[in-house]
């Protein structure tokens, strides 16, 4: 700090020699990685937490993290978490933001980067329970329920999903290969958490041109059978522009 | 049921009574930020940089940044370089992500997170010229001209970027209020670094219903003087599903 000062003075300063004194003399933070791993089932959106091990939060909840090791890069650490904590190793995390506000943990200065991803719970199995590690409705969950700033960072990571759903297909994951209208509606208004018009959205797809009908019905449901759809991935690959945002 | 029954029935790994020593224990790295400041100006895109004033890359060029302090977020700590190093400070900073590479500084660990902003560079003027501070075209740019990794982060801002400009209409922000066809197709073109069919450009922002005809004409211009049309920003905001993404 003090040499941002001198240079202030000195607009034009001679070549700093040593760059390890000149990195030796920064001040240094704890660095964490926070996964947000986001699920559906049941047409619920959830959320992957642990019970925190610190005696301050006693009985709250807490997002999957650790500090970064001092070999490791931030995406590393982030995908080490989530295989330490949960067992899962295919699981794709996007970094969202960092978090920094300096009193955000009791211990002092930690600043963490929140990793994303969304999935479908019944395609990954949880290795461990370590820490009463499951799924919560995050409906459920209230900000007094949680250790840190986390129910902060889930919030963010909650919209950011919200976004990254209506600029892209990613919803078709969480779904049967062959899916309903149906199922596809209760999945965005579930993550979006709105009621949909079931004309307007059908028509939205429809649009869209992207959705095959394959010849085949539900099977085994209570309503009336609706038919089964397939997304075609490789027409979305081809023609994303006809992707038009599901801005509802 | 009491308590201490309720711990027997459950038993719970003992929780951490200390969290500072905790936080203590924790290994830390240097922190920094660096702005990836991009301009427009004379149909060119071009970016930032000063003089790096470090020996090892003497004559190589830097982004903006600086260490972030230990009571700083890191936006305050982005927006604090911007203003010290430009003298800017009408400038909207987003958090593009992290680098975190152990090798990329060359006195130590030093993790930092990259922010962009995308201006007209006529509307803001440069208060300082300290480290030879002024914008390079970005073409003009070259892997060993950079210090760091700094190449590297351009290149992943630059992309954001585009993909930004392509979802939103933060292009407008860098024409005049009122502005010819061309001079919009010239924008898309430096930005996107690709060349446009002229009808196809035309016939895709009309379908928008975003322009709107001014009536006027270019003035003092060596081609026939083109119309002049306004951005409707209130429309857009009410009816954003219409931008349906300019994906060339």
């Amino acid at each position: 700090m003090k040499k941002d000062e001198d240079n202030l003075t000195f607009p034009q300063p001679s070549l700093i020699q040593d760059a390890t004194e000149l990195v030796a003399s920064y001040p240094t933070v704890a660095l964490t990685v926070d996964c947000v791993i986001f699920g559906f089932e049941d047409n619920k959106l959830k959320v992957l937490l642990i019970r925190s091990d610190l005696e301050v939060y006693k009985g709250m909840w807490s997002l999957l993290g650790d500090v970064v090791r001092d070999t490791e890069e931030l995406d590393e650490a982030a995908y080490r978490v989530l295989t330490e904590r949960t067992g899962m190793t295919n699981v794709y995390l996007d970094q969202v933001r960092s978090f920094s506000s300096p009193g955000r943990h009791p211990g002092g200065r930690v600043v963490t980067i929140a990793y994303c991803s969304l999935l479908n719970i019944q395609h990954h199995e949880l290795k461990t329970t370590d820490n009463e590690l499951h799924w919560h409705s995050l409906k459920s969950i209230s900000e007094k329920d949680m250790a840190f700033d986390h129910k902060a960072i889930i919030d963010k990571c909650y919209k950011w999903l919200q976004k990254r759903i209506q600029e892209h297909p990613l919803g078709f994951n969480l779904l049967p290969e062959k899916f309903s209208l149906r199922e596809l509606q209760n999945l965005y208004e579930a993550i979006l958490n709105v009621e949909l018009d079931r004309r307007n959205f059908r028509k939205k797809f429809f649009s869209m041109d992207f959705l095959e009908d394959t010849g085949e019905f539900e099977e085994d449901v209570k309503h009336r059978p609706g038919k089964l759809y397939q997304f075609n991935f490789e027409k979305y690959e081809k023609n994303k522009r006809k992707w038009i945002g599901i801005d509802f």
